[in-house]
């Protein structure tokens, strides 16, 4: 890791290539099992411009590992559905991607639960979320199957940890004792993982949509080991500058291209991470933050390949080894 | 059934009687298996009032009917899912119900599918919604399992048996060949399975939503023998009325308590339907509908029993009989 100044940008190109390198380790170990590497299928039913961007990326990335990328366009949403159910079914497929939103609207959500878990490499089947809420780690009782974390709530962790949030000193699981955190955005997708995930890791998160805040801390509930959540109340700017104050990490994830983080609420020093595909700070985030990632795409890339190596072990170990 | 008079309205509890019947004789023959009867446990975390009512009515079925009802109300929504979690690891709870709305946003769709599958007894899960759009029938290869229906969807279509909207004399799976009916609402809960389950079945479907207008007709596909969707363009009142003009059925679901659908907009005898917990219809309807059923969940109810029914003979059968 090289060293970067306070008040640096640091870019998800950078922090991804660890996570690559050992992608490609990885794959390479496997050229006995997948002799012309393992096949990804993405599916591209919109013409969403982020969306595409994100393709192109991934085909790239895929490539230079030796990775086969086949996006399959389809022009016709109603027929996406059909595709990826085909897809579930082709052996020679051993991971499955779709570029959302394709409908836009909760149509997106059965969509989601539509790809198969086996083939998942976005973890966004029910199972995943569920399991990232609860703290589980493995799919099976023998903890022989390793579940996986949805790609983009992954990718902020492994970017915190790369710039040193998570604590190593600190137990594994309590890495972020002590640490504030505010995410903007509670979708189910990310925002809402997201900030268990960080308080199922020992942060206090203060989590912001437009209807209210909410704040997610680590539960005491033994049975589930599952965080807690409670309403501070309705979204005011005053109620999200006073969470603000001594927050550790900001995390931005609003999908709309005027949005702006004030600058003003960001404590000196803070990190601040935008997952979102529009920038949601401005350049003046560099006079306040220590660290600032700008965006979080090829990490999430890097992430969804390392989920897919994972399913493809699992699917090897079911079948019998 | 009892005869009605064109524009008679027709009630949901008398639609009810004959499926409360034949649920309280399968609760007879069950009585060496079930001797303090069937355990339907329901989760209440809002104050809706609707959801409210809609929870009075269970328990007094199910007490009419010998099966055990537990209303559970939860003050904290935090706890639902720990909730939920524990009712699915229960074996004394055969079946599992929650009042929505929860929390009025997409993570209700989570905690559906929080709900164990085989104690769902309203059919949200995904793996029976997918089976309703692909019109498979059972759970298992060995057609053993019998899938079963989202309840509000299944609901309709049994008022419309009842309604005779269904032709017995053709063949089952196309009694609604000819047949032209709109459906206004596009949820993934009731409005598209139920456009879905209607066009499956033959008929010509106008799926209405405020964003656009869809036509649901029976899919070519043979392999997954699946409707077909398309476009007809942006929400109009133009364009609604068109598609009104030769509709044997309008079956109305906006949760708006000001939301009519315009009287004017009915063709003469058509049969109208309403699923909403609001009077989507004003009384000028009876002016033009043959048959008109202004509310439809007292048959909600009894599908919601008829579903934990043929769940205890799965589970029964699962555990091998």
């Amino acid at each position: 890791m090289s060293e970067v100044k306070p008040g640096n940008t640091v870019l998800a190109s950078s922090i991804s290539k660890k996570f690559l390198k050992e992608v490609d380790e990885r794959i390479q170990s496997m050229v006995s099992i997948k002799p012309n590497g393992p096949l990804l299928v993405a599916f591209l039913a919109n013409d969403d411009h982020a969306a595409e961007m994100y393709a192109t990326w991934t085909g790239r990335t895929c490539e230079s590992l030796g990775v086969r990328y086949e996006l399959r366009k389809i022009d016709d949403k109603d027929f996406l559905e059909e595709a990826i159910l085909s897809a579930n079914e082709d052996d020679e497929v051993d991971g499955i991607l779709v570029y959302y939103p394709v409908f836009g609207n909760a149509q997106d959500q059965y969509v989601q639960q539509v790809v198969s878990r086996e083939k998942d490499v976005e973890g966004m089947n029910h199972v995943y979320y569920q399991n990232l809420y609860h703290n589980i780690r493995y799919l099976d009782n023998n903890q022989d199957l390793k579940s996986i974390l949805p790609c983009t709530p992954l990718a902020v962790v492994k970017i915190m940890e790369y710039l040193k949030v998570y604590n190593t000193l600190l137990p594994e699981g309590n890495r972020l004792y002590g640490k504030k955190c505010v995410v903007v955005n509670r979708s189910e997708i990310v925002g809402r993982p997201l900030a268990a995930l960080l308080a199922n890791d020992g942060a206090t998160v203060y989590s912001v949509d437009i209807n209210n805040i909410q704040k997610f801390s680590r539960g005491e509930s033994l049975k589930f080991a599952k965080h807690h959540v409670e309403d501070l109340g309705d979204y005011s700017e005053e109620l999200l500058q006073e969470c603000c104050q001594d927050a550790d990490v900001i995390i931005t994830g609003v999908p709309s291209e005027s949005y702006k983080f004030p600058t003003s609420f960001i404590k000196d020093g803070a990190v601040c991470i935008n997952f979102s595909s529009h920038k949601n700070f401005d350049d003046s985030v560099k006079t306040k933050a220590a660290l600032y990632v700008p965006s979080t795409g090829k990490v999430t890339v890097a992430m969804l390949l390392r989920n897919m190596l994972r399913l493809i072990e699992n699917r090897r170990k079911m079948a019998g080894n």
